[in-house]
């Protein structure tokens, strides 16, 4: 769980009122403008002038959302940022700050928790957020997590879902699946390490796929972008549950149908090796794959130039109306309906 | 748990995707006119103009800050907001907003999260805030709710913690400890359940105590009443975990140190008779106890004569030079000095 199996263990419960937050949080310095007031009193005081204020949480629950027996501490920590920043992006809005709240087990030393800041830390760090609060409390079993974004945009900026219109091409940002296949690979490591505590695997041919698994990076470079394009995506949502899910829902949003092609989802190289490894389609881990954190937005056809071939963005379709449907044209040429998968239990998000 | 046996019980499972959510979240309306875009986007968004937005979020876990044999689901959607509510107002703010995530086992019912959302929507209404997002996700043990409030102020009225000055007198609202000695009725009621599941016990005497605990109100009132009085508070913050903890924070931050009066501090008769049965000191259960959800706030000394003998503000003390300490004087005569309580495991707060 830790990284260095060596470094002193102290019990929580050996800490004063108030020093383990303290402890954990000192490093923290503010640096968003807006920032009027961070950690310290009933609420944090943010000032947003005319922009619009966005505000998005995510619960991350041990046992359903992450495996401490391969996710690191730190980069739980700094994924579980990722979640919450990529949900504002996806507004094409800037992240400003963050709360972090945690309900922790006695199996968990400050250490650990300390481990785990040092990601949220280094996200921060990276991403230009403050963090400004949160909440800190004992847990009865594992290790809970919920972290709530805010940020801000000027209210012709904002990208909703609903605002797609027919016609309108269907853009994704980098490439999809990746952090699935990551998955395959580490849940295939942990049962080989059940079986055998003492094999050393070598993990190096995955190495793209795991770190998009355990250290995601959301994409904070996009609104900057497609300004300097001058394109103004008319939906955004970010794909956190797979390419399929998250067309849905933006089609559903803005009542019109979609048309994917199966030869334009961009897959890395990585994936595609993997997957032949796995007998996973890889078109299968793009659509339902979920965690990539990249950014699906349609655009009117006039910007069509604009993108094209751009190495960060990918063309894969187009808004139709609602009658035809949610269709992928495969490879081959067949169409096929895309359906909402990855649904595994519950896993609902108000604002997702 | 449910407070009607026989309604029915449908598993969540049985639900489609994002069902769930639609279900327990269609009869929020939006009424607040800062609320642009609340639930079913990746963000909520909110226009706070020339104020300021204020945030707050807490962490509610199953076996740790409640216990589903005595608290119905539906009282505890409503504590659940008024602990956040209490935050932002503890800023002499107003609550605009709230997000509410929730992770849940497989043990809960549709009908479970439903009561529990009443209490949500009933504490929304009651305090004119909106539902703008949240997150639902399943949980290997138990329920645990994260709620993160979201309000405004301009920038003059808000009461930060360390804006107390020396010789500001003391100010809490209400009356304190009653939310304490319903917890140990209910605790005693539990236990005797326990032993005899046929006990149908009279409660009624103890109705105020217990409405305390299960349905607390948070002080939506006192910002209004102190522009009413035209007294404007130097310091703030609630009492969520007992007086002593609470005036201790607040004398820190403003690097003050503090009196308070024994026969001073607010109590109610019930939560005398009922101390006096438990044998508990009814200043203990008002200093140690929490949970009362009250406002403790700091006033210039000139405002004496406009909050004086008000029926919902007793002045309980005044703040003193840092060298002097935090100390109580009791009824009879003697200085005692104020420590935190109430430290129980691990409980803390980064804005709280």
């Amino acid at each position: 769980m830790l990284e260095d199996k060596n470094i002193p263990k102290t019990p929580i419960a050996t800490l004063g009122e108030f020093a383990l937050i303290e402890t954990l949080t000192k490093s923290f310095e503010i640096k968003d403008s807006s920032t009027q007031f961070g950690i310290g009193d009933d609420a944090a005081v943010i000032q947003h002038g005319k922009d619009e204020t966005l505000v998005s949480t995510d619960l991350l629950i041990e046992g359903v959302h992450f495996d401490l027996s391969y996710m690191p501490l730190k980069h739980l920590g700094y994924k579980a940022v990722m979640v919450n920043l990529s949900d504002i992006y996806a507004m094409n809005a800037v992240a400003t700050q963050i709360t972090v709240s945690i309900a922790v087990s006695n199996r968990f030393p400050l250490e650990a928790l300390e481990e785990f800041y040092l990601g949220i830390h280094l996200a921060c760090k990276n991403y230009k957020v403050d963090l400004v609060g949160g909440d800190t409390t004992s847990s009865t079993k594992g290790l809970m997590i919920s972290v709530t974004a805010i940020g801000k945009a000027s209210k012709d900026e904002i990208a909703f879902r609903n605002g797609a219109k027919e016609g309108n091409l269907v853009v994704v940002t980098g490439d999809l699946g990746a952090a699935y296949m990551g998955l395959q690979v580490l849940e295939r490591e942990k049962a080989v390490f059940q079986v055998n505590p003492q094999s050393q695997p070598d993990l190096s041919e995955y190495s793209y796929c795991i770190e998009r698994q355990l250290k995601p990076e959301s994409r904070v470079d996009i609104k900057a972008l497609l300004k300097d394009l001058e394109v103004k995506p008319t939906a955004m949502i970010d794909v956190s549950d797979g390419l399929s899910s998250e067309i849905l829902h933006l089609s559903k949003a803005s009542k019109l149908g979609c048309q994917i092609y199966e030869d334009k989802i961009p897959v890395d190289p990585e994936v595609l090796k993997s997957c032949e490894e796995f007998k996973i389609n890889s078109t299968t881990a793009a659509l339902n794959g979920g965690e990539d954190y990249e950014l699906l937005f349609t655009i009117e056809q006039s910007d069509f130039e604009k993108i094209k071939g751009h190495p960060h963005l990918s063309i894969i379709g187009h808004m139709t109306e609602v009658a035809s449907g949610y269709n992928m044209v495969t490879g081959l040429g067949q169409q096929i309906e895309l359906t909402a998968q990855g649904w595994n239990g519950i896993e609902n998000k108000e604002n997702d």
